[in-house]
């Protein structure tokens, strides 16, 4: 079954990836963007990744059977008050926030009761641009995305919003929110705070103009993601701070454990840990290419 | 002044490139591989990466002029001692090793007075791959060479081992042995310490399967150093004990202070951090196109 009118809160590289894979696939009639800025929604126009644009989301979602929320984790809960009484009979709402729990509490006090139109969702991808220049019909193949269905969805929501996602040829699984915000905390979550975390405290430093000159092609790689854009994390911290304070806290005892190991030149301890890591991540890269 | 012969103990990816780069510079007569493995030393032979090979250290350094240490960390001292007695009256030694204090007091132990025959050394260059077979000529173009005098090398000693980089393309720098093991600690060894105690971490959590699964793109990109060689890490922290368990100890303390922020839900200071982050890590990378 086509999608009638699919309405993209947010049209930037993840809605107009979503817009693009979907009118490549045949899966969707017309698609409405909606955004506060003018210049990219007249862009994604041109492109063909929507049919046509509003800055209202309450105009965006009329007639809308599937609403795809793209925007900041900060700026969710007021897209749900901004939609809640211009929403068709059949719309089914979902998103891409990289963190469940805040979304879905933001939409518990907007919806109430309505609460089952919300099938929240996060596709794991993205790449470090923004705006709708950036997307590309093919971001999705072979990436997965997790569904935190709630206990009152109905069983034909589940089915249309996986169904979107599979049509972009994206591998779709289920879990709980509260295992999707720790599994996120670790993988992506916690890595984001190491890559800032180092950069910031090396950029502190007396002397960092000297610091940073001699840093090598592995520190690149290893601070990639420290290039992200700020306010979005900031957004995700806010959002995730319990699981993540705590798995950051954790690894901060790890770490300090490993000083004392080294400190104490237990080198054996240390040849331990690092081949366990290598075979791990050896094993990840596999996985990846499998 | 061209070098008459060089001894490589250690052929593989950081004593074959040199030997390479050198041998394109047309700055080298005759080179001498000195190792463990024979097929290793074979393939070298056969490259034409060294025109002969030696098991034998005091062998190797016969009549070299310049003798260049690519051996592990843990391995260096039993090196300097097998060359002792059969090093040529205008040998100069240097080494690349990735902490210089520890080279410094092997050396010392084993030369004593005649300790200023050493001219201690690091190329900042490397890839993930090892052995004769990855290396080549390009690997030290534009790439920095941190030398880390001694108090007792004459000009000329240290001036020869500067040609000799400069000769594969690389930017030479002076410093002292301490603020290299620091700055090191800081932009190579801490990072390393992360990647690898993030993986860890996660490949003992309960579910490790699963959280792999679900990491993405970024995770890789983080995580790619936590594919390096465990025994030569395992050395490198041992060697650079006192710089980087104090480094690792402070670090681990900020990402306490990060993780009290986030459960605070601070979102002004996280702005502000990762903003600060962002800026110099996009810095970093624009020095590294200039």
């Amino acid at each position: 079954m086509k999608i009638r009118r699919l309405a993209i809160i947010g049209v930037g590289l993840i809605g107009g990836s979503l817009a693009r894979a979907l009118r490549r696939a045949g899966s969707v009639e017309q698609i409405v963007g909606c955004g506060r800025g003018r210049e990219n929604l007249e862009k994604a126009q041109q492109l063909g990744v929507i049919d046509r644009y509003t800055h209202d989301i309450g105009e965006a979602v009329q007639g809308a059977d599937m609403v795809f929320l793209a925007t900041p984790l900060g700026a969710m809960k007021s897209a749900f008050a901004a939609m809640k009484d211009h929403l068709a009979e059949d719309a089914v709402i979902t998103d891409g926030g990289s963190c469940k729990g805040s979304v879905v509490n933001d939409a518990r006090e907007v919806f109430g009761d309505e609460l089952s139109r919300l099938v929240p969702g996060h596709p794991i991808a993205g790449t470090e641009k923004n705006g709708v220049e950036a997307s590309f019909a093919e971001l999705y193949e072979n990436r997965r995305v997790i569904l935190t269905p709630l206990e009152n969805n109905s069983e034909e929501s589940i089915a249309r919003v996986r169904r979107m996602w599979e049509d972009c040829g994206a591998e779709v699984s289920e879990m709980s929110v509260e295992h999707h915000d720790e599994v996120l905390a670790a993988t992506s979550h916690l890595p984001h705070m190491l890559a800032f975390g180092l950069v910031d405290t090396l950029a502190r430093m007396k002397e960092n103009d000297e610091i940073f000159r001699y840093a090598a092609g592995g520190f690149r790689d290893f601070t990639r993601i420290a290039s992200s854009n700020p306010v979005m994390w900031r957004d995700i911290c806010v959002a995730n701070g319990p699981a993540l304070s705590r798995m950051l806290s954790a690894f901060a005892e790890e770490m300090n454990d490993l000083a004392q190991t080294i400190a104490a030149g237990d080198g054996d301890h240390l040849l331990e840990v690092f081949s366990r890591a290598k075979e791990a991540r050896d094993r990840f890269v596999d996985g990846l290419k499998g």
